[in-house]
């Protein structure tokens, strides 16, 4: 692809604060941001140069979106493939449409990984409760149902034991296509923030140590007790996959680090959580990678110039967070959101551990 | 003053670069920014919350501006200060009213830095060709006519040497209130740029030394040939001047290397150039910290992880700005500005040099 001029707009659909902190980067490198999202003053639209109105998969917000810019990208892996897919005929969407579409349904992801001889759970796609009753017994040991689809922060999902009632659990969830996972014990999880650029050239970030809490990601730490050996593992795998996705963009790949080697959690298909710490860390940080990526520029190096622990701001944890400045090389960050309601993430700290001090 | 809470709102009088990097940090820390400048789609009005036109000394416009905020600050010192003092009585306004007073007459500002025993170069103020011939025989050798307010990038000055028409020269200068002021010879120059908290704290960044070509900054590299302590030195009078002025946010101080020792040329009260660098060899830039310290919360630490270069791109420059995209460990950032006229900032670049690899 020709690299997108000065000034030249990016689209994102998708207002929140990974939209936000895209159009910050992009800000910086001279590009204009065009939001869409349901709210005028979602996080992103506050410092982007135009907010267009509407539902992610509105047809018409989307084609008012394609006319105003010269590509596309988004920032939840929820966006309805095919809107997408019709947006792509007028103008670039990265990361491709058929990432999305990968990422959105555990079965097809995890029949994808596989497909490339990645390891996961081992898994059964499960559709009614006699399908799960089948499933549980084939799986044999403890598992975890989740919906196919529409997941996120540990929503869509029920642990299932042996004598679990499985017609609640699979009621609970709505009683939608699901997949039956088995539990993957493992000593702690890791992720790879990777990019690909329209080059094919790879760049993948340190791997982090990550630590949830009722499913919603508490803290990364980098490099934690990844070994160099397991971080290029992890970074092999990430590479395989953007590789085989034909991807444009920055990926997050979420791993269990087990006594058997990497087992693959799931992959998102744009910026991810556990790669916030780069903005403090590296020189370029995901987002302005993700930029670059889909502008057609060059990817910059991932080089982490410190150890580091980033730490997510909850609901009214947000309160606290401008007492965190009299820390001493601490990066505060606010997403600029008006209602700190329980669960969700208002903002983050990343503390630097400078090795050479 | 009581720390500004999150979702505060930060009024910011000019919307050019230094504006535009203000806003990006506040927005990162969870502040609202609105803007005042005379034209709405200026560099800064595209990452803000609001922006008013209106002139920057309009005193609707800056009432407004006023009645929307909880503290007032601005991006470069000539704004008038009688409207700034004014809005004064009903809403913070920091750096206080009296540092632009200071800074925005270099009669009234040598005075200053000579009373408080800070070393200059050797000046007259000159209202007339008459008391110019006086005092270029007064202060004997080449000198520099400048107009005492109104001056930035080399703009309203003129050489004076014994056979220069003197006349020709002052009306040159449009024949208003001037300064003559002795050449001084100069190994190099050198600038601090320096906070001072709501608390009292002050915080100096390293020294940059800068080269200047046709009165517009060029490159500012650090540590350059400054030595330690020489940046002591430099460091210390910055403090001076902070104190002394019970100031609050960061100030430019530019310096001239001597045999003799430090001599400042001029302050500005506000982000400066010279500090962009900041942004990309330390954990908390000029910006950040200009918005810290007046939002009332503390200093971070100005310490610098990498040595570097900061090179201006000026004018269609700014055409090349996303090329060096390819060179490592280098930060592009670009302003946003359309119409890239020769002499105008349109961004900067920041090649890091790491100590450690």
């Amino acid at each position: 692809m020709t690299p997108l001029p000065l000034n030249a707009a990016i689209g994102i659909v998708g207002g929140g604060q990974l939209g936000r902190m895209l159009a910050l980067s992009a800000a910086r490198l001279g590009y204009r941001i065009v939001v869409l999202d349901p709210n005028r003053h979602c996080a992103a639209a506050q410092v982007a140069n135009e907010i267009i109105v509407g539902a992610y998969d509105d047809a018409g917000a989307l084609a008012e979106l394609a006319s105003r810019v010269a590509v596309v990208t988004y920032e939840f892996e929820n966006v309805a493939v095919d809107p997408m897919r019709r947006i792509a005929e007028t103008v670039p969407v990265l990361p491709p449409p058929h990432a999305l579409e990968v990422s959105q349904d555990r079965v097809v992801e995890k029949a994808f990984l596989n497909g490339i001889g990645v390891a996961t759970a081992e898994w059964r796609a499960v559709d009614d409760v006699q399908e799960l009753d089948h499933a549980f017994q084939d799986l044999g040991g403890d598992c975890i149902l989740k919906t196919r689809r529409f997941g996120y922060d540990g929503k869509g999902q029920a642990t299932i034991r042996q004598r679990s009632p499985h017609a609640e659990a699979f009621a609970s969830l709505g009683g939608v296509s699901s997949i039956l996972e088995k539990k993957v014990p493992f000593d702690f999880e890791l992720s790879v923030v990777a990019a690909r650029g329209a080059d094919g050239a790879i760049a993948a970030f340190d791997p982090a140590e990550n630590v949830h809490s009722l499913g919603i990601l508490r803290t990364s730490t980098v490099p934690g007790r990844i070994t160099p050996e397991l971080a290029h593992a992890a970074q092999a795998v990430a590479a395989r996959i953007l590789e085989h996705l034909d991807y444009v963009g920055v990926i997050g790949v979420e791993f269990f680090a087990t006594d058997g080697g990497l087992v693959v959690n799931e992959i998102a298909p744009r910026v991810h959580n556990s790669g916030h710490w780069t903005e403090a860390a590296c020189t370029v940080s995901q987002f302005e990678q993700h930029i670059r990526a889909v502008a057609g520029r060059p990817l910059g190096s991932p080089a982490r110039h410190a150890d580091c622990v980033m730490e997510n701001l909850i609901g009214a944890e947000i309160e606290q967070a401008l007492d965190r400045l009299a820390e001493p090389d601490t990066v505060v960050h606010v997403y600029g959101k008006g209602d700190a309601k329980p669960g969700r993430k208002m903002g983050h700290v990343t503390r630097l551990h400078r090795r050479d001090r």
